[in-house]
């Protein structure tokens, strides 16, 4: 699986969400479609007198996500891009969605602009296999922090954790260690360290 | 149609999108269960080594967006509380939600912390229908300012709203009016406007 694979899942959900940053500093979220994936990118559009156009213009950075029937979600965190050749890339859309005439009829398309994401971070979560499991892409220039807990050396092998995780993803050893492509973050094993070994990232 | 109706077709479609704020101020969205729907009231859950718990404790306020299979879309803006007694809703959550045990089994539910939405805008938006409409509704103590475009009386009537409208929703008169449940948001009329007399609310 690739950060491609990633964008490609949200293209075939299509409708998905799409969170942006009001005036007021505040999340808001929306279903919109998905409208083009290609090199890595994802085009989405819409139009001037939204909201959501505002926003993005004063605070480009959003979060997207979407799940499929199989339980896969992917998650999308980057910075969107007005494109510049806006009537090129109108009309892409509009071929590749040809449903958008149907709500956008004859030259009212004018109204729409489309816009690009080129650097995200990717998170994958498949929620429809035991145990779950979970992947970190990048597209463009995003770099990708490590997320989650560690187990630090300071680690007792008490056993404690590895009783208490949901998914059972703790492995014993001197640290243990957590398989962390299957951790929830729940916390759990943070929390009942008899030794505050295991940290936050 | 009333605000609980919107509440319970989020939960319906169960998995709905929660968008935050993080702490550099940008959105975030992921898919979780709404588990519970009462009086007028959303519930949630979420563990406490998550980055959605550690923002919702900063920053309250949150975004659910989800939508059907018949493209009737709800979008939610209001603010989330911990519950004061955790141990009493996170069992009426698992009661409600059997499935929630595969995911945290034992006792491993200690790590998650229940939320409600008591305030709260609601939008209610079915794209499903021609034409599309819309509603308006809030839970609480919240309050729903106007949205989208309104024609002053300054309008000539001269029909280029009426003309240029994708979804045929504006009504000639002295002033022309938007007929509001149908409308898109998408400001081609208040563009296309020769005297300006249609303004963003």
């Amino acid at each position: 699986m690739q950060a491609g694979d990633c964008l490609q899942i949200l293209r075939e959900i299509k409708d998905v969400s799409f969170a942006s940053v009001d005036e007021q500093g505040n999340p808001q979220v929306r279903i919109i479609d998905v409208m083009l994936v290609e090199d890595e990118k994802l085009y989405f559009c819409t139009s001037r007198g939204k909201d959501f156009h505002r926003q993005l213009l004063q605070h480009p950075q959003i979060a997207i996500t979407g799940m499929n029937s199989a339980y896969q979600m992917v998650r999308l965190q980057g910075r969107s891009i007005r494109l510049s050749q806006q009537e090129y890339w109108i009309h892409r859309i509009f071929d590749e969605n040809p449903s958008m005439k149907d709500v956008y009829p004859g030259n009212s398309f004018s109204i729409l602009d489309a816009f690009v994401v080129c650097d995200a971070q990717l998170e994958f979560f498949d929620l429809g296999r035991q145990p779950i499991e979970r992947r970190y892409f990048t597209i463009g220039e995003a770099s990708m922090p490590k997320k989650g807990f560690m187990i630090q050396e300071s680690c007792i092998q008490c056993g404690s954790c590895i009783r208490h995780c949901p998914q059972q993803c703790i492995v014993c050893g001197e640290p243990c260690h957590i398989r962390q492509n299957n951790c929830l973050h729940c916390g759990l094993c943070a929390e009942v360290c008899p030794v505050h070994a295991i940290i936050r990232r």
